[in-house]
Parts: C-alpha cells; structure tokens; sequence
C-alpha cells in the first residue's frame, strides 16, 4: 500500500460505509488522511474507492501503530463506530499510540454522558477529545453533512478547517457547522435532531395516511401531492424522499414497492433517549413522544392483526373533497411541524442550562439547514425566530409562526377530527395540537389534580388569589357536608 | 418512657406522617411495634398518639440501639424514610446492631434499581430485605394500604401474619397483599400504579374541563354528575374525592375552593420513571405520558398566561345538550381508562418477562381494589380479565372490555373531536384513542417510514409478501425515473 510522503493531515478509524464516506469526503477536500479498521478489508476496500473516485489522497493502514505514526502532530483521529463499547475498544487501542495534546473524535450516535467521561478520562492523560454528532446517512457523509462538534474548544480549532471544507454548504448560511459547545453537548444535540427526525417522519406517514385512508389517493397522486409539497414551506429532504418513494414500482411483483414494505419500523436508541430526556428536563415533548410510540405499536403487528379481527374495520367512509383535503393536511402537517420543533428545541435550551453548555438555538438551526436528514427551508424561519428573540420561550409564540399557526388551525382540526372519525386516529398531529392548546391556555385543568393531591397526599396548593402554598382538609369537610 | 415488658414483634424507622401512620395501624391489629425516629420530637408524638388512639401497643426509642434490641429475633424492621439517600443513612445506622438473619423493609418510592443493590449489600451481611410500595396516602396507612413487597421471600413469611392484616380487606377478595416477586419487583409495581394514578387523575381532569368549559356546568352539577358516575362503572376513590372536591366552598372567599386553587401540578418521581421505563421496555403508554406532560405544561403558568396573549381565545361557543354531553364524557373516560390500565399492565408485564419475576397480572389488580389510590370496582373486571386468559396480550383485546370499547367509541369519539373544535383538546383521550386506534389496526403507515429509513440509511425493511430482509437502492431508482 503507498505510504504517504509526509504525515497526513488527519486519521479516520472505522470503515463501515460512513467512515468510508467521511474519509473520501475529506479527501476531496484536499486533507491527506489516514484510514485505519479493525478489519484489513475495510482498509483495502477504502482505499480502493479512493483511488477509483479520483485518486485522493487517502492512505490505508492495516496496524494501529503506523497509522497514528502516519498523522501529522497535534494528531486528530475520529472515529466511527459502533456507539458504546466499540468506541472505549477504539480509543484504548489508538491511545497507546497517542502523545499529549492528540485528539480524538467520537462521529457515532453516542450517549452524551460517555462523551463527557471519556473526556475526562483522556484529560488525564493530555489527550482532548470531541463528541461529535454526524447527520446525513451514508450520502451525506460522503458530500457534505451536518457535523455537531462538542468538547474540547482546542480540539476544535485544530481541525475547524477540515470540518468548514467538509461540512454541507448552504448559500447565503454558510457550512452546517459550528462549535456546538462543551461536555457531551454535541453528542446532545445530535440526539435531539434525530428526535424531531422521529417527529418528523411520524407526521409525515400520518398525512400519508389521511390522504390515502380517507383520500383514497393513489401512490401516483401522493407522488404528485409531495412533490408539488416540496415546492413550498414544507421544502425538504424528507418531502422530497417520501415523493420518491410513491414513484417507485416493485420489481418483484406488480404494484409500488412501498405498498409492499411490512408495516413495522425500527428503531436505535436516539429517540427513545430524546424522550427519556424530556421526562427528566420537565420539557413536554409529545410530538417527538408519539412518534416513538408509533413505532413501538408499528413492532407488534402479529397483535394488531388479532386486534383487527376483534374490532373489525369500524373506518367510516367519509366523504371528501380530494383537493381540500390535500389542502388541509398540507396545514396540518406545517402547523404539527411547528410544534414538534419547539419541543425539540426547548429540550435543548433545558439541557443547556442544566449544564451550563450556553447553546445558541439559532446557530443550531442554521448548521440543520443543509446535510442533516432534517434539513429544510423552514430551519431558515427557525434561526430567523431566535435571531429575532433569542430569549423566545416557545417558537410557538413567536409573531411569525404564531401567524401561521393560527391561520392553519381551522385546517389542522378538520384532519384531526376527520382521521378520529373514520377509524384511523392522527397520534402525531392530535398530540402536537393538544400541546399547542394546552400550552396557550391560560387556564388548565390542573387545578383539579392538584386539589385531588392535596385531598389523599396533602401535598397543598397555590391560590390564584394570594400567594403561599395552602393544605385543606377536603376529606373532613366533605364528610361534615354530607351529613 | 414506658418499655415493653417483652420483645416487640417488629420495630418501624421513619416516622413522619405515612410512618407514624403505619405504625400505629400495625400496633392497632395486635402486633407490639418499636418505633423510631432520628429526631426524637417525632417519636414522643406518636407515642402520644397510639396512647390517644387507644392505647396501643407502641413503644418509643430515642436511640437505634436500644430501638433495634427491643424488636424480636429474627427481626424486621420498616422504613419510612424519602427515597434515595436517607434510605441509605437509615440502613446504616441500624445495621450496625442488626444480626444475621434480621430484615429492614423499605417502605417508600424507591427507585427498583436501588432496592435491589441494597438487597445484595445486605445479604453479604447476611440480612434480609424488601422493597415495599404502600399506597393509599395518610389515610390508607392508618386504616388499610394495599401492600406490594417484593424482595426476598424468607423475609415475607416472616411478616406475612401482619401484613395480611394491616392491609386493605376488602369483601370477597381478600387483604390488599400479595409477595409481589423477587428483586425490586415491589417498587417497580408501585411505580406503575402510580404511573396509572397519574393516568387517572389527567382523564378526569379532562373530564372535568369538556363539562366546565364546553357544557358550562357549574361546580353544583359537576359534584351531582360525579357523584352519581360514583355509582356505576367509574367506581374509585378517585372519582369520589373529585365529587368531594366540587362540593366544597372557599373559606376565604366567595365560591367554590376548586376554582381558586392555581392550576399548577406538582410531581415526585414515579411518573417521569413509569414513563421512561416504558420508553426503555418499548412499550406505548401514551396515556400516562400525556399525563406527565399536562403536568410540565401546568408548570408553565406564566408562559401560558402570555401564550393565550398572543393566541387570544379561540373557544368556539358550541351548542351541546348537557345530558347527552355529560354521558359521552362518562364513556370517553371510562374507555379512556381501559387503555390507560391495559398500558400499565404490559408495562408490568414486559418488565416482568426482562427480569424474569414472573409477576402475576391479576393478583395485581386483586390487591389494587382496596386500599390504594386507584382502588376502584374496575380492577375487578381487569382481574377477571386475566383470569380467563392469563396470556391476554392487552386488555383491550379481552372479550369484556372488548366489547365495553365498541359500545362506547362513538360517544369517545364524538368528545375528543368536540374537545378540538372547542379549542381546548383533551391530551389523555385523545391519545388514548390514537392507542386503540393504532393497536387494533392490521395496517398503519408504518410502512413509509421503513422505506424512508431505508432510503436515507440503509436500514432495510421486510415485506408483506415474503420472508426476509431487504433494500432498495430507492434514491438511484427515482433519480432514474425523474430523467
């Protein structure tokens, strides 16, 4: 294999397809890497494909000494493997290798907290490290993703100039990167981008169902529908694939393929994480919530079809004016959007202050703009709101999403109600519009619960009236009523 | 102070109100009890208590020596001390003069995970222990809790003669106890009862906020029509403390007290764990989620308050017949209930067959009649549910319940969507629908969502058609067809 003639710029360890992607992409940009993998045939393989995809600079190693031997110092290597495990498996074999003020990077999906020890475990050895989240699947390594760096600020600026090349580029925002902050804050956001992608994607599939449910549309009409959609404010990477998907015919049997792939979605754990986090910041986020839910209920399709035969199809048919109805849920899915994003991102200005990390929301919104799976023209109105205010405390009640909120509504009820009563029940939008009317409600229920708490737990009250917290002997008195 | 003339037969730490509570109920069915706590005021207090009440066998210890050599050998003492830490101090400071074969019993809300390393630290001394979940608040403590220990088994039978009696009874059915399982099963079925608690008292509250705000009734007709759903199917103590509640007048002012208390929730841990342990179990239990997050909403008083500013109110005044409304309601709540328990139940279940407890669903709900906060005639049906089919994959697939679900979703239906297009939205029903919804669907959208994912990661996907796993190159293809 050729060496290099001088020491390369930066390594990458990890080859599956996007470390592959990451390196080439690197590459291409004009930093000589070194690429390193366990296995010696993901090394060959990479190599390869660099030399196939126009002989970039990129140089495999098939032993962990001579590839960190083979970068220039300060050395910079990121990693990109399995989240966990793999990763302490990683940074043990390389660090033997490494001297003081090397740094390593952590690309996967990794829980923030191993972020944050692993940091402090190199610290003690000279070494920086970053937690960096990567979004935009296997394409979007290899020609520009999201990149989310968290950790160390000095390691960061050793490599701000690869990442700046490498990142996804948005004319008039710039490369979809930036400092994201200290600890596991990288690590943070990336899981809660993958959370409103939960989101997201669960709106979709249920505007997805109302239209082919209760529209009967066929695949060809959502074909058009998302594709006329994507020329709007719903412009985005997930509008654009999902009008792909209905183009598609089967190759193994008549019909479209989509129609074919079983009803049951997997999971990793980023959303089931973004929701255990919500419970644990007080941050309600039942957009991103039922989203998981429907992919949990999506598991258990051997019940629902037992279920189908208890309950029968009880789905009334409804009749429907096609083109209204598009109409409608095209709202409905904008105004559900809105909500879910305010969760997303109020998960994070809660993290933020719980841990000090100081996140920009509206920076966080530009580097989503390009590269990511999320990436959408409606981000620009999401960084332009806390440009606006950056103290906003729900995107909700900023003046221009507040405007489009309002004028979906009427639209957004009509589809919540039309898909309750034909059977079929909108989990995503019903619970994004139950947020957005309890969260602008000046008066709650709660009362009632917490007056019950007081009654059987005497956990007391407030009064709307005075301040200072009151206990009532509701049992006593009641009993003296009665009698 | 006055000592026992003879060893006790069980001693109990920790004596705020549950404690002293507890305490004095065991004293009252004949069992001798020790009693202590770590400032001393507290003990004095509940020796005078039991003398008032009756002079029971109670005896005061200002010492944990002479407190933990007062109770007979093998001995068994309960704490009620707050979870977390001050468990930890309590266990220490007796154990230094508890003996081989001795047993402490906690008695709070105990995170299951800690109950279990405590059980192991223990039994390396060669001591016993169990984590119990007692329900029923104050009340329930005095005169008959439901009792969920679980733990070790020998310590059980060494105290199952008192906790048989100190339990709820309730006819025909037996005391409110049962050996829940091994381990940290005795908190973990506390947890999820509270996790339904939480359930319980949002559809309610939702309940109560459709007839105030939409049916206009006034605090004298919602304490009629509770009291009289106290009467059927919607039996509980729940149900009868709201009925309670709305009877009740301001002492302070003119009306009623409900109407003034702040609609603001406060919360302990249970919800947030039972949530994000169903998230963890994969597992939907939207309703109890809903319920956690009506509660971070309620917190959020001060933005609401400038929310519904910014939004105005969009009540629409809608016209309904009051007697028709208030018995929709009654059947949205009670099918909402259905999906709520069925939720907490597989919850158990799934959390069951992980650790290998083996716990049973029905003797479950038998001990959940009496006794604790969601006692209520229900648990019944739920009991005889599972006693017809102790696999039933969910209760909402069992014949009864099945059936109780048909005869009520148009009136669940006709609710929800009446809440939405009144503008105020009922976040547990309507997710409750959506759970039924989704879970007796043969076919949900989940399909777009696979081949979304796989379109953007490669995550394959299976088929309707045939066996095995698949991708589809989906981007080239439609790229394809666009040229």
């Amino acid at each position: 294999m050729a060496a290099p003639a001088k020491p390369t710029r930066i390594g990458l360890a990890g080859l599956a397809v996007m470390g592959q992607n990451l390196a080439l992409n690197i590459a291409e940009k004009g930093f000589p890497i070194s690429v390193y993998n366990r296995t010696s045939s993901k090394v060959d393989e990479t190599v390869e494909r660099a030399k196939a995809e126009g002989d970039l600079p990129l140089y495999g190693f098939h032993d962990p000494e001579s590839f960190v031997q083979s970068i220039q110092k300060p050395r910079v290597i990121i990693m990109l493997v399995k989240a966990g495990a793999p990763v302490d498996q990683t940074i043990k074999t390389l660090s033997v290798y490494l001297e003081k003020g090397d740094c390593i990077i952590d690309g996967g999906n990794e829980w923030y907290e191993n972020t944050e020890r692993r940091e402090k475990s190199m610290a003690e050895l000279g070494l920086l490290y970053l937690g960096m989240g990567v979004s935009g699947g296997e394409e979007g390594a290899r020609n520009g993703p999201s990149l989310m760096p968290g950790g160390s600020f000095e390691a960061f600026k050793h490599i701000e100039d690869i990442l700046i090349k490498v990142a996804a580029q948005v004319p008039d925002s710039g490369p979809c990167v930036t400092y994201i902050g200290k600890g596991g804050s990288g690590n943070f956001v990336k899981m809660i981008h993958n959370g409103i992608e939960y989101g997201d994607m669960q709106l979709i599939a249920e505007a997805y169902d109302v239209l082919r449910t209760v529209g009967k549309l066929s695949n060809e009409e959502l074909h058009q529908v998302f594709s006329e959609w994507n020329k709007g404010e719903l412009l985005s990477f997930l509008i654009e694939i999902t009008a792909d998907i209905f183009s598609i015919k089967d190759d193994k049997a008549d019909g479209y393929l989509v129609d074919k792939v079983l009803d049951k979605t997997g999971m990793k754990g980023t959303g089931k994480w973004t929701v255990q986090q919500a419970a644990d910041l007080s941050v309600a986020a039942p957009t991103i919530a039922s989203s998981l839910d429907a992919r949990f209920l999506s598991g258990l399709k051997e019940e629902r079809v037992e279920a189908a035969k208890v309950f029968g199809s009880s789905l009334s048919n409804v009749e429907v004016d096609k083109a209204k109805l598009i109409d409608d849920v095209r709202q409905a899915l904008y105004a559900s959007k809105i909500c879910s994003y305010a969760q997303g991102m109020n998960l994070i200005r809660a993290k933020s202050i719980e841990k000090g990390w100081d996140l920009k929301l509206g920076e966080l919104a530009r580097i989503w703009k390009g590269g990511c799976i999320i990436r959408a023209v409606f981000l620009d109105r999401i960084k332009r709101a806390y440009d606006r205010n950056p103290e906003l405390a729900n995107l909700l009640v900023d003046p221009e999403f507040a405007k489009e909120i309002v004028e979906r509504q009427s639209a957004w009820r009509r589809v919540v109600c039309l898909a309750i009563n034909s059977g079929i029940s909108t989990p995503g939008m019903s619970s994004s519009l139950a947020y957005f009317d309890s969260y602008r409600r000046e008066r709650l229920p709660a009362n009632l619960v917490q007056a019950q708490r007081d009654y059987f737990g005497a956990h007391t009250y407030e009064r709307t009236d005075t301040e200072g917290s009151f206990h009532t002997e509701w049992f006593k008195i009641a009993k003296q009523l009665k009698n």
